[in-house]
């Protein structure tokens, strides 16, 4: 079928596989938990050995896109839910699921070093801190540690928090966010969050360290949350400054 | 020290110690390959169990800031390159480093769906597709598989491909990359990937799906791009939304 004219050595055939199967997977939607094609009829298929065919198995199951249950087979794996960086419950909602919250702790406390210059705060300013732990209807994603400053949130402990906290800083204390700026690290995540995402211990996981601006530019939110890597990918737009003098 | 106001259940202490260090790390800067505090040490100024101490060297161990090598201690991780979705080489730059590329191979071949799809191209039409490894001084970070229409980049394959594929372009194809979108996905790399990468079998990634634009909105590049999880993380903007009707 391919008609190539190749300059070095060319791609290998299980990146080629693997790239048509990802390509039915994303392109056709197949539902997930759909039996994808054994090892035995990809090599049929493809004219290629088994051990070919296991490689390209493996690098969709690596990517996310499969999952192996043998002796059944490779299944399709549920589909990440793709998340821009914003509000969780938004996102949510627009992927055609329901979002929830699950509060594990809250308090008043004083800030650490990178809250307090978030907030540009003397190290005698407060903050409220909140860990909650995010579901997609009943299936938990992610888990939030979000700072606020005290002054912007007074009696923030008394509210109910288990809803968009968004939401809650427009109507309640009448604080918009208009901007954010976040860090998006690959992870392994700790053995504790691992048990209360309902993952494997050890499992990988993106860390987002975000900032939340108002319109006036001051920083009204610092978090530090933890998505797991089967169930979120993360959304990017970006323009592309043009160079000024020509390099690179 | 800490004086608290809670609901709920407290932070867990390792969190906090775990937080601490990380401050120390990034906010003092601290040079990599800096030995930390042992656990015993750690449990004795904050007051903890060595199991505590040990809890919070991992959790910052798992994260990507330090690494250990026992029997000698606990060390100060290499930062990561903080990336912009934007040129590779510009952003290595910027991180006062050295970048470079090694062509692995090049072809001219039949688009994949996704190619297809993403240039809105006939299935008779044909792309150049290169796989490009990418340092920082002499240290791989990324493995990038990018493709192009013929059509807009013809003789691409006789040109110098270890440079900046973007600057390419813009000087000797008169087309302008303005505009990006990207899908960042936490993956497991592949065998082949990773020894590339010079990284231990099944090492954690970050791969990027990437779309580029010109001016008119068309399609001009497509890329999947493996980045070593400990070497880089994604630097996001966003604009947040201001909801119509109060909800959610």
């Amino acid at each position: 079928m391919s008609s190539e004219i190749s300059r070095g050595a060319t791609s290998p055939r299980y990146v080629a596989i693997a790239a048509e199967l990802r390509d039915r997977i994303t392109g056709e939607k197949l539902a997930p938990h759909t039996l994808m094609p054994s090892e035995r009829e990809l090599s049929e298929t493809y004219a290629v050995s088994r051990m070919t065919a296991r490689h390209a198995l493996s690098l969709l199951e690596n990517e996310g896109y499969v999952y192996r249950k043998p002796p059944r087979g490779t299944f399709v794996a549920e589909p990440r839910v793709p998340f821009h960086i914003g509000s969780f419950s938004d996102e949510i909602i627009r992927a055609g699921r329901r979002p929830a919250a699950q509060l594990l702790w809250a308090s008043e406390r004083e800030p650490s070093a990178s809250a307090q210059a978030a907030f540009d705060m003397p190290s005698t300013g407060r903050v409220h801190a909140l860990h909650r732990l995010r579901f997609a209807d009943d299936e938990p994603i992610a888990l939030e540690t979000t700072y606020f400053p005290v002054e912007l949130t007074p009696g923030l402990l008394d509210q109910p928090l288990t809803g968009s906290l968004w939401e809650l800083l427009r109507s309640h204390y009448d604080v918009v966010p208009v901007s954010a700026h976040a860090t998006i690290q690959s992870i392994v995540i700790d053995d504790t969050s691992c048990a209360r995402l309902r993952l494997r211990s050890a499992s990988a996981g993106i860390l987002l360290t975000r900032f939340t601006y108002d319109s006036t530019g001051r920083c009204i939110e610092f978090a530090r949350d933890v998505y797991r890597a089967d169930r979120a990918s993360f959304e990017v737009e970006a323009r592309i400054p043009i160079p000024v003098d020509g390099e690179p």
